[in-house]
């Protein structure tokens, strides 16, 4: 695993995790973890959203560190969020809390819900932004947070701000999850049509998740289950069919060629070598394509 | 108020500020805050401006944590950073030092002036960047800074890194703004045309202050004064006249029409339901509006 | 020196560096700095790359603070990040661990290369990336990093989070850089064609470094050598002439004109007075120009 405890000697407060572990249960006492909160976000860096919820956050919670894992999201776009999650948080130290606010339908009353894993805790708006990072981990905890019992809004419009960060506060200074929400099933979550690739009788069915600044494409194939991979013909969205093929690196990819890579990410790539991919295909997140004769 | 005293239990060192309140008055001793520095600058993220400025202080104070606002102002846009600080502070710890660089300016010898409210200290050149803030605490010492008394200048085009975080890391360290500049008055310090809205016989003509990544437009219109405003006919800078009318959250605005938001920031916005208001209307930021029949 | 010892009342661990120093050889025992991390990469702020790696830092070496100097260079310009170290490195403090990653040959078998200087340590692939940062301290000490020695990879594609992070929090941790390689002569890291400017009978042939968000244009002549330049003919890639004259800050260029200004980065720069000299000129880094008639 990714994510051991870190080491004792931390500037950080050690704090009780509601999630239960076979060590700790052994001992008989809930197992603590140095905190840090890591914050996702399509806010953008040019508007102060980010750092009025970073304000709140040191105001309420001074001696845990803020990681940016990313606030350049496209705006509104779920799936690429919950790629960076769950592409992201196996390299976070357990104890770290996650910030996630990505979402179409801020402003209205969709609910807020919450993941915790192997000392980790995530808190989401429930559009399928936990999907990817809750599908690699069966034994995690989900809940459905009840407002009822959140900290109060000032803000119809700034729910990170005013809700999660005080929640995330409240957290990192010791209080459970329990207190704020119930566990639910992962099936009464939501589940985007993004979220698992269709296999039907033309092929996979596979969307794009994210393209990077390199203009590599991410699929929503994720090595845990497509590493086998080594070839296929590949429908793209504007007609076109081209046959690619695994590569180990970039660099290994034909010059003008496309080629699959399992990427640094945990998912495979559709790449090119010192060339955009998604320029050369058309291709966004958000975009489908075809996957025939894999093999 | 929402910067209320942070807990003794942290990882930056108290320091004596020179503002006085009613509780340390009592006791007889000067009120100590923990210290961080909230950064607020049009540098950008490419150019490595903010990183030396961040090297400076963290090799002249190593233990105050540095929180961005942002340094996505618009170039030499002194009304949108007067809006982000204005917007920002209130969720700031009293005992952040706020450094403030945005000045078409720079390199001239325009002064340096300084803002004292509440435990939180804001240093910002003398071109309007601290009016929004100050115009919300009447309470606030304003001083202007003697370059004879500001730490020495290696550089005659960086005032940021080779002064302001030079004399924000003293600060930090306990020194007094009062060893640094005398008070002035609100009236002594720049007032430019977007700071305070004109009433006139046809109507109230506004400014805008900001269009955020959403394409909400701000408007120099604090909801401290102008919350009671419901609707009213918008004249637009390309001629066109609309009617408009308040809306609880951007979801709450009908389809293909402008609303009137009372914002998460503290000012009045213009805005559509998923779309650009700022786009729509060709707004921003120096833009002026003119609002007539406001009821 | 710009980089004096950080005061001993610090939040970061004292770590033994392997670079000698005359007070501590005169005291018998090796010196020791507070640590930072500072990052400098063209992974940009939109994608995860940045989180990841700081990710990993925070969970090896939970108690360092991480600083960011930029991850605007633009993808796999060497000569920008080699321009961003040499001009920030001096601000930050002794201690400071550099981690470098623009490598337009990434996921090859190029060898990485350290080097220390100061009290303070960089890491980098061997493309010239330290070669201006190298060459203004001729006492450093330059190693390179032998790939067996190294932390294993996870990925082959992705060094900085899976090889580099873990190495500079095993330095941060007590190690000696001795462990990872051995000591090389300047002359034997590469040396690309805008590492130094070329003197031939027709002038100086300079080269762009960087050019910032307001425009200006760094080329690769110090302030160190370079300093003594008031004057010269300047011949444009688009083979337009025109004559340049230092000028002491960005405000006291004639309007309309272009200037030589000794920058706040420690070269000199082109550079207009509220307007782009890099567009005006049609100059973007890796562009050439030459010098004629220096006085």
């Amino acid at each position: 695993m990714d994510t051991p405890h870190r080491p004792s000697a931390s500037a950080c407060p050690p704090v009780a995790t509601s999630t239960s572990s076979a060590p700790a249960a052994a001992s008989g006492k809930p197992r603590t973890h140095a905190r840090c909160f890591a914050l996702l976000t399509d806010f953008g860096l040019d508007d102060p959203y980010v750092g009025q919820l970073k304000g709140v956050l040191h105001r309420l919670a001074p001696t845990v560190p803020v990681i940016d894992i990313s606030h350049g999201v496209p705006p509104h776009r779920v799936e690429t969020a919950a790629f960076f999650l769950a592409a992201s948080h196996p390299h976070f130290p357990a104890g770290a809390i996650f910030i996630c606010v990505v979402d179409p339908g801020v402003g209205t009353p969709r609910g807020l819900v919450s993941m915790e894993s192997g000392g980790q805790v995530m808190l989401a708006p429930d559009n399928g932004l936990l999907h990817l990072a809750a599908e690699a981990r069966p034994d995690a905890v989900l809940r459905r947070l009840d407002p009822a019992r959140l900290p109060d809004s000032q803000s119809a419009t700034f729910h990170g701000r005013d809700t999660l960060a005080p929640l995330a506060a409240r957290l990192a200074g010791g209080e459970s999850l329990a207190a704020f929400g119930d566990p639910v099933l992962p099936t009464d979550l939501a589940r985007p049509a993004w979220a698992v690739p269709r296999r039907e009788s033309d092929g996979v069915h596979a969307a794009v998740l994210h393209v990077d600044r390199f203009g590599n494409v991410v699929l929503n194939l994720s090595l845990r289950e497509w590493d086998w991979l080594a070839a296929c013909r590949l429908h793209l969205p504007d007609g076109t069919l081209i046959d690619i093929a695994r590569a180990a690196t970039y660099a290994d990819i034909p010059a003008g060629r496309t080629g699959l890579v399992a990427g640094s990410q945990g998912y495979l790539e559709l790449a090119a070598d010192k060339a955009s991919a998604a320029e050369r295909h058309w291709l966004h997140p958000g975009a489908e394509v075809l996957l025939e004769d894999c093999r």
